[in-house]
């Protein structure tokens, strides 16, 4: 049989077709009108897509590289900083942290769960010398979302305690809205919701992230970012950009703001993200994240007695599709299905319709097209006039 | 919501990613040893693909132009002939002969069946004046299938009368033995199976075509195959050929071979169908061809009470996936999903579960997921080991 590579993976995520079209166009030099005009043009569509009028600054970094500048230009070493950590992705600011000699807090939550913000303001009212709060939009590893706006509220109010979102694969997907909830620091990869290759990261500041960036003593070359600032206030960066991919990423802030922009986008995810739940249901998969569960991605636990590796590795036997596993503890145990960026309903249903050849193939009893029917109504449900 | 636009029209089919790549590299000149070393590979590729040792030539137009060129290099002015006809193509062979100033005889059938070839027999005993009969293999106006292989039988013991198969959108998607049942004249089209443009029509002539042809006196300038002959079999063609669509004629045929041949595209194709088929049973669209169905497409009356033209209109409009109406009487009566060429079992699964979704927004009772089930099934049921 005829095989389409299909990735259903949180990033890399399918490029979209006008993504395509510009990483194959000339490489352009950097130093030029033509090319400051076209880095503002991003900066501008970047501002739109974050939903802040703060700075947003272009980095060419995997999405972690963001997660570093951002924490080194708020920080100096020392610093006492909490990370919330609900999955592997929590885990890394703890990491970056230590490695830079912060004083780590971090108040946990089981995976598959998020930080509760009330936990957050009793961890920042025992402990005022908290710097930061660090946290996931979208903890990628588990599917689960910690509730942004109402962790803004907890830190907007202290005046020396930022919040800092990883909305790496979040952002687009999830909402977001960076200016109204005053959300300081935001950081986000291309290879997620922008349907672009990795290589490039978005960091926006606020003015009190300026503020703090100015105090900060954390050591820094490439990731200073009020470097940065300076630069890119003028269409330029610092050091040599990824020139192909902020081309790339014109196409893809165009793309998004064709389709009615960043809110179309994210109910999008949220239709999709629905209708995978459902299925799941009906198929008798249980979500890792049934409580906090985010739209990005779906992370699955297989049917009792199936193992999560067996169906991820038949999809891609069979119908050369990709879905990701677990990571950190979770590895081996789940399936991941991401709804973030270029994703239409019909891919989704195609995957799920695979999935239920798949789990009957693997022994998993359940009614042929139940998933589908389940998936059916609640897209029909959420897309009712 | 995000929409992919998805073709699923017998005609122009989706084009082969290697096809994609190859078209948009840099032209080359024709009349060098490198396009003419190009040249042969697809002319033995289109051999393999044909199933036939004999020539098989390129021409640059579309299918009907292959149509053309095949019937005035068999026959002259006055010649009898004899137009199978069940169906909008069916009538094209007729129109052409006619154009032509042939002798033309029909047979019919209705359309949604196939003309049988014991009345063919009959036919050419009653008038041995017929010089070919023409046929098609898939008629794409209903998704019917001629039996090539019994009308073979039937002419191949009559010195003077060739079979002439129109093998547009059956070739690649269904069985055809162009050497072992000596059909004489098949003619294909490169926008079907071989998932290219449209532009380029193969027409592939037997020994017995040859000899037809060096007494046939139809006017032809263009479309003279006597002439294409002795050019291609030095690796060139009497005109300029279309330099970009046989580059990538070329990637288009490596890409059926590596999937494993022509038999592996056919067997897609038929699991494709089969699937449909038994998805459209269990929602209660009844075939146009229910007993004479091909595998190259499938062709679908709207259950009871519901217009076609609103099915074709809501698939297109809420999921940007474009089906194919009705074509001459059929016009606006019906559905025609294709199976021919770059698709695999995630995109008829994906159309049909959306197809499920606008049934029922169109006021269709059934229940949600049946259609699913019955494609699920009748996959697994063809594709255990």
């Amino acid at each position: 049989m005829l095989k389409k590579s299909r990735l259903f993976t949180p990033g890399p995520t399918p490029l979209h077709p006008q993504v395509q079209e510009a990483l194959s166009r000339p490489i352009l030099h950097h130093r030029t009108e033509e090319f400051r005009a076209l880095f503002k043009d991003c900066t501008a569509g970047l501002k739109r897509f974050l939903k802040t009028d703060g700075d947003v600054l272009v980095l060419a970094c995997s999405g972690t590289g963001g997660m570093e500048a951002a924490l080194v230009s708020v920080l100096s070493p020392g610093d006492a900083m909490l990370a919330l950590v609900a999955g592997n992705f929590g885990e890394r600011w703890a990491a970056i942290g230590r490695a830079h000699g912060m004083e780590v807090r971090t108040l946990e939550a089981e995976w598959g769960d998020a930080v509760a913000p009330a936990r957050v303001e009793e961890a920042l009212e025992r402990d005022p010398r908290i710097r930061a709060v660090f946290v996931q939009l979208s903890e990628s590893s588990t599917g689960a979302a910690h509730d942004i706006e109402a962790l803004a509220r907890v830190t907007r109010g202290r005046k020396d305690t930022l919040l800092v979102v990883d909305a790496i694969s979040g952002a687009g997907a999830m909402r977001l809205e960076t200016a109204a909830w005053a959300v300081d620091v935001v950081v986000v990869g291309s290879q997620k919701a922008l349907a672009l290759p990795p290589g490039l990261a978005f960091v926006s500041m606020s003015t009190r992230a300026w503020a703090a960036a100015e105090a900060a003593r954390a050591p820094r070359f490439y990731f200073d970012l009020a470097r940065e600032r300076k630069a890119q206030a003028g269409g330029e960066s610092a050091f040599t950009p990824a020139i192909s991919s902020v081309v790339a990423l014109r196409a893809a802030l165009g793309s998004v703001e064709s389709m009615g922009g960043v809110d179309a986008l994210v109910r999008n995810a949220g239709v999709l993200a629905a209708s995978t739940r459902a299925a799941a249901g009906a198929l008798g998969l249980p979500l890792v994240a049934p409580r906090a569960h985010g739209d990005a991605l779906t992370a699955l636990y297989p049917p009792p007695g199936l193992d999560s590796g067996a169906i991820v590795k038949a999809l891609k036997a069979e119908f050369a599709s990709t879905v990701a596993g677990g990571q950190g503890k979770l590895k081996g145990r789940i399936l991941r299905v991401a709804h973030l960026g270029y994703y239409d309903t019909t891919d989704i249903l195609g995957l799920l319709a695979s999935l239920e050849v798949v789990l009957h193939r693997l022994g998993h009893r359940f009614e042929l097209g139940a998933g589908m029917a389940a998936a059916e109504a609640e897209y029909l449900r959420l897309t009712k006039d």
